[in-house]
């Protein structure tokens, strides 16, 4: 943790150096594959889509120890723009999801349903304050 | 939960509609905020800006019951692309987060870093699966 500080501290004190270098960051959130899907969909499948996903979601953070998080949305604005955001614990978890009967299920059934998909790699800015987020869902009446 | 379910599978047997009726979507999740911010900022900027945005995110889900969430991220391709999922537990609770001195100093602090700003509207596909969610990252060893 020290040594984490320490590069904290140094890239701050080196102030604004235009240049980013990634394997340098100090916000680096360790093995996590955290990515947000942006998937378009067919509007003739929407409610078929939905809930083929939903399904696929649910069940993998239920039966995947190392699926952290699916989580899907659509835009209001317009509902067949699919955003998830996928957290897995690392790249083992990830290849290991990709290997399960409800995502090959999934991948299969949508595979008619979906019009395009882009898989944008994300890094967590603040990897400690991630279990505190959502957990707060847990303590809420309507649950 | 009966209606729910009831509403839920005349849309399901209804089969596909094409048009995609927003009041009456069955997957609506009730009075939450959700959304994803696109923030563009100036890459002098990057260290300075993250930090600020990292306290503003972590003293909101602290402090603020109604965060449910604010989970930063950036582009691994193009760093200065900035994520955040945002979820509060309804409007007022989204209202009131505007007026916290943390957001104020977000706010003001980093008005000339921020290049764009879109605020993406968002449904959630499963309200029933958010808890489970993050929760799990409670359970890992390394945290």
């Amino acid at each position: 943790m020290k040594l984490v500080f320490l590069v904290f501290l140094t890239v701050l004190l080196c102030g604004s150096c235009g240049q980013i270098d990634q394997e340098n960051n100090p916000f680096k959130s360790d093995n996590m594959i955290i990515r947000i899907s942006e998937i378009e969909i067919d509007p003739d499948y929407f409610t078929e889509y939905i809930s083929i996903l939903k399904e696929e979601s649910e069940a993998s953070v239920r039966l995947e120890q190392g699926v952290i998080s699916i989580y899907p949305m659509f835009l209001k604005e317009k509902p067949t723009e699919i955003r998830i955001l996928e957290i897995y614990a690392d790249k083992m978890a990830y290849e290991s999801h990709l290997q399960t009967p409800h995502f090959k299920h999934y991948k299969t059934t949508t595979f008619k349903m979906v019009k395009s998909l882009k898989l944008v790699d994300m890094e967590s800015i603040d990897v400690e304050t991630m279990p505190k987020i959502f957990k707060k869902l847990n303590n809420r009446e309507r649950i």
